[in-house]
């Protein structure tokens, strides 16, 4: 918990400097709320039937609950943040700058939180809609095939293919110019190549998209964040409710080759050199145009794009690094242990313990009457309390108390009315 | 929720304070886990059969959790918060410490939310149980006579006897001196009084909880928090796991009759008086000796106490007074808004606007091309952005920006190396 209190505060500091305020939505909401709003990833949702009769599931995400919200309170402008997992912005602005605050977001806490390399996979529905439709995919087959495009993390290229060709009924050369197409990463550059490409200039989703990707890519340039942002065509992300731009980030385990940054690649067998790379995603989010729409009475739109951390997968990684490290990691955040030598000073250590407490000092106290100073030390190395104010006969007639710091065992005599600022100036890095 | 985070970090702050570290358990628990610790209580918990079969309840509070979560990791010793909700302190020590600490931390999260006049009522179970036995109460009414005392906070002392006489078959003579008993609070001088108590003085239990109660105020004192703790033996908290101390703070109303402190004051219909000021408990808690062991397959005990912050309520009483006082409620804590005067300078303030969030200042930035300075203003106005960052062509050539304080539109130069400094200095009260 004290691992997670750590990421929370990391990720919610992020939120705040972007400038989001919070909001909270139900954990349960009306099974109708939830129906079709997932595609293919549908059948995860959990439902459940309440005391009267109404059919509930539990959330399945965080965004289509916060799209009901907006429609339901007529909000069309918003930052908001969810606990620490969500980050959204909602309102009609000019394209791509809400898009790249998003990016630079994932890229902060990700670079703050210290988990190691990371790669920003971006991509556009648009984008991928276009491909599909010159690739010569039936427009009623996008969904479903873009589902199967999502998969390239998880599966080889082949498997994907025979899933397109004969699970999906897809043409084989319809699947084989889909793969050449999600083999291309790059960046700007490759936006602007594709601009150019025969094929997929003729479709005008697709223009929009790689425009807008170039426009997204200069933002990302004011931001520096292009070190870490792939344009990748493999990206799909399985929701129905993406209607723009879509992002993942994934850790590339130590050593691995590093993403093409600035230049493109291709992978002879798309997916298949991410594969060994990728420790898996843990950020993600996109642009969603129409979900507010759907449940306004009126159909008014407002526009969203929003990112989702992964925070069980950031809490474990981050446990299994302090696992890894052997790092003793402190639970609590007390400053001081207000400690004695002697006998029958019960009530003196309550009083100063008191003292503490109400100058804002995090104090912790034995709940002995006479505990031995060994034991009190003892506890304050084991919990790693830095300091240890220790009280005696001499002391208390003298107006001091001695201040000790539990690493060097140094020992101070500090007087009582200085002795608030001086904890306070000793643990300040704490 | 803005004021709920204002709330929650003053609760969490105080815990912290207070050594405890914060662990979280499930919200379902097996049915049988909770079944049978909550006394009359029990029939609202909230029973649900998951998809495997198994009957599960919503957790009814955290303490019943709590104590399953000790015995299944064999902890013996632990501080814990739960979010801003539950503290609990789990070890053997010496008699009433801890206890004391628990209403100490009561008092200054009361104190510090600023929600008016409070009082805290103590009084303990041992005493409770003595009094009913004295009074001639037989054993196997302690529980259900329990009860109905615990609600002479929302009932008159006729409407409770009538229900110990008529509902619960008690004799009118027992009720009698059971309603003597229970109209009298005071303080420390209280306790010593039923000591010497002829009929009190004959049960070994009720002396043993006067003694502790005599101890617990000498803390009390120490912690310089008795001008709010009132020893009151109307208070019998309903739940059935308590078997020591058991506490509960209330809001007085202004203008209300203080309560007694330091002396004793009878009421002539208990809980009468209680009434007209009182406007709901806050917070409450107790030591719970028993209940890890009931979940341990050894009967292992593990001594609690623990306080519970009514935290829904504190949430609607803040939000009703800052209704009241028509204050508004940032709902972020944004520092400065990159703006511009001129056109053509998105890029400019991106650029800057990365600058400001690398430095770790909370910073927006509209997201238009060419928006009018007086809506880049108004913006700041309604959202009590406090410091607006104004970038023009000259700024920009003589490497400075333009700092406007809001409230006063105060404008100065900042040269762009110094300008963090400058924004987190003048900002450093928000």
């Amino acid at each position: 918990m004290a691992i997670r209190e750590r990421v929370f505060n990391t990720i919610v500091n992020s939120f705040k400097r972007h400038g989001a305020e919070t909001i909270d939505t139900p954990v349960f909401e009306l099974k109708e709320t939830l129906t079709g709003k997932y595609g293919e990833d549908s059948k995860l949702i959990y439902d459940l039937k309440d005391q009267g009769g109404e059919l509930l599931s539990l959330r399945y995400d965080l965004t289509v609950p916060f799209a009901r919200y907006l429609a339901m309170n007529k909000i069309t402008n918003i930052k908001r943040y969810h606990i620490a997992k969500d980050f959204d912005i909602a309102g009609q602005y000019d394209p791509m700058i809400p898009d790249a605050e998003c990016l630079k977001i994932v890229h902060e806490i990700l670079s703050e939180l210290d988990l190691g390399e990371f790669r920003i996979k971006v991509n556009d529905r648009r984008i991928l809609d276009g491909m599909f439709a010159v690739c010569g995919v039936p427009d009623d087959k996008f969904r479903t095939i873009c589902s199967t495009v999502d998969k390239l993390d998880k599966m080889s290229w082949e498997d994907v293919k025979n899933e397109m060709v004969n699970e999906k009924g897809l043409s084989e050369e319809a699947a084989d110019q889909i793969g050449e197409y999600v083999s291309m990463q790059g960046g700007m550059d490759l936006a602007e190549r594709l601009l150019q490409d025969q094929k997929m200039s003729q479709s005008k989703q697709a223009c929009a998209g790689l425009t807008d990707m170039k426009l997204l890519f200069s933002y990302l340039q004011l931001f520096q964040v292009t070190d870490k942002v792939v344009f990748d065509l493999s990206l799909a992300r399985g929701l129905d409710y993406y209607t723009g731009i879509i992002y993942e980030a994934v850790l590339t385990q130590a050593g691995a080759v590093p993403a093409p940054v600035g230049g493109e690649a291709q992978n002879g067998a798309p997916g298949a050199a991410e594969e060994s790379v990728s420790v898996g995603s843990v950020a993600g989010g996109g642009r969603y145009d129409g979900l507010v729409g759907m449940f306004d009475p009126k159909g008014r739109k407002v526009p969203c794009v929003g990112v989702s951390i992964g925070i069980e997968r950031v809490f474990s990684i981050m446990e299994q690094k302090a696992e890894a490290s052997a790092e003793k990691v402190r639970t609590t955040e007390v400053q001081v242990m207000v400690a004695s030598a002697q006998k029958n000073l019960l009530e003196e250590r309550l009083k100063l313990t008191s003292e503490l407490w109400n100058g804002g000092i995090k104090a912790e106290v034995m709940y002995k009457k006479n505990p031995k100073l060994l034991s009190q030390l003892q506890h304050c190395e084991d919990s790693g309390i830095p300091l240890v104010a220790i009280l005696g006969e001499q002391e208390l007639k003298d107006g001091v108390v001695k201040l000790r710091t539990v690493a060097t065992r140094e020992e101070v005599d500090v007087s009582r009315a200085d002795l608030i600022e001086e904890i306070r100036k000793r643990t300040s890095e704490v």
